[in-house]
């Protein structure tokens, strides 16, 4: 999107945030707090924790890295098994894993903006969704992983097409269990954040395999926020370095 | 392990339970709850549960199930993404994940018991370890699939050195952070049970290759630990069906 078009849409789209229960980092900015978060939004599990930093509106900065390429030595420094996302805290200890740092900044919300509730069986159906569509994903990153870092007689199609009936049972049944855009009553949870996340990477690198799977559902919510300032903010850089381009592959 | 040998190793190994502050199921086994655990002790991911299910004294019952095979069907009924572990409530709901399983499982802790505190520092460090170890093991399963779910000539090495690479740097990593068996103080936390879990089950897997990593001190957690009742009454299945015998290979 061009920056005239993106600056266009501001207003529409703040007036679109509230709508949807889904205020902005500044309405709700956090005193000093400083974090860092270190990875990048091709990657939809940094993606998912830079759009709940946002709603939460704590302030913080994003080192852009990717584990692949020359950034790998220096990430593993940091995160032995050299995955992104990591968030670095104020007094220099890293977390790792998405949902550990997600599990943390729910601690930091304001009242009334928490995304998954603390207790209940609320939290435990939140984080049932976002584990179904944590094993989606992974398996859809498999095939990509299995197409772009070997050679072409090196996949296994019996193993891709495993993993992709995995994807495709995983999303379907996410689908099935939106309600107008929403898998319970009005109000976005961290299941709508990470189902839309997840789905809009899958939409981007296999846009044919995900129109068969019909998910309408996941792509009416998925069109609707990602118009609210968190998603626009947290746009995938597209190609995540020299050359390596992981999808378009049907 | 003969039954005679296990029979005969109850009284040390009850005695020894208390000694590391790890009660048994027996000594604090909960009303009526009946909870099913679906999975397989072969599978690190569900055995970690059934531990921590021991550990808190949740009367469950187990249905063996892997994700292989003719049992597959079935469970991608309950899971869309057909993956273990599986915990069955009361009332019919399905938790899946491990991580989502043990998070709920935390809130059902007898006092004193709890595996990983509700709040603060020592949850997010503790759900850190574990995040790491979970990764570790992930890029061993990886290597393991690699071998056993496609033919030789499909396998590509660099990929598993890479697989490889992470897994021990993640073990080698968390070696570090023990001091004498323990990740903090004396007490066990959700992060030994996993570490020793996932720990043993890389080393029944690949022992070769474990045990060039010199990781002394997981050897030494996962050897106390096995001792234990809730280790004992887990112990894996073996090969997990017909033919199918994931490991042993170097």
């Amino acid at each position: 999107m061009s920056s005239a078009k993106r600056l266009k849409n501001q207003q529409a789209r703040e007036q679109r945030s509230s709508m949807v229960g889904f205020r902005t980092a500044q309405q709700t900015r956090l005193g000093e707090a400083h974090m860092k978060l270190i990875g990048a939004y091709s990657s939809p599990y940094t993606r998912r924790v830079a759009i709940t930093l946002r709603h939460y509106g704590i302030a913080h900065d994003i080192k852009k890295v990717t584990p692949f390429g020359d950034t790998k030595a220096w990430l593993r420094r940091i995160n032995p098994v050299a995955k992104i996302p990591i968030l670095e805290l104020d007094d220099g200890e890293f977390v790792t894993e998405s949902q550990v740092i997600l599990d943390y900044l729910d601690t930091l919300a304001p009242k009334g903006l928490r995304l998954t509730p603390s207790t209940g069986p609320q939290r435990r159906k939140i984080q049932n969704l976002c584990g179904i569509a944590s094993a989606a994903v992974d398996k859809l990153v498999s095939v990509l992983y299995e197409f772009h870092f070997r050679p072409i007689d090196k996949v296994y199609k019996p193993w891709t097409k495993m993993c992709d009936e995995q994807t495709a049972d995983g999303f379907k049944w996410l689908n099935a269990q939106l309600n107008d855009r929403r898998f319970f009553g009005s109000q976005i949870t961290q299941a709508e954040i990470t189902a839309a996340v997840f789905w809009q990477f899958a939409v981007e690198k296999r846009a044919r395999f995900c129109e068969r799977m019909n998910c309408s559902q996941l792509q009416a919510l998925s069109e609707e926020l990602e118009q609210t300032e968190p998603f626009l903010a947290t746009m995938p850089e597209g190609p995540i370095r020299d050359g390596i381009t992981l999808g378009t592959r049907d």
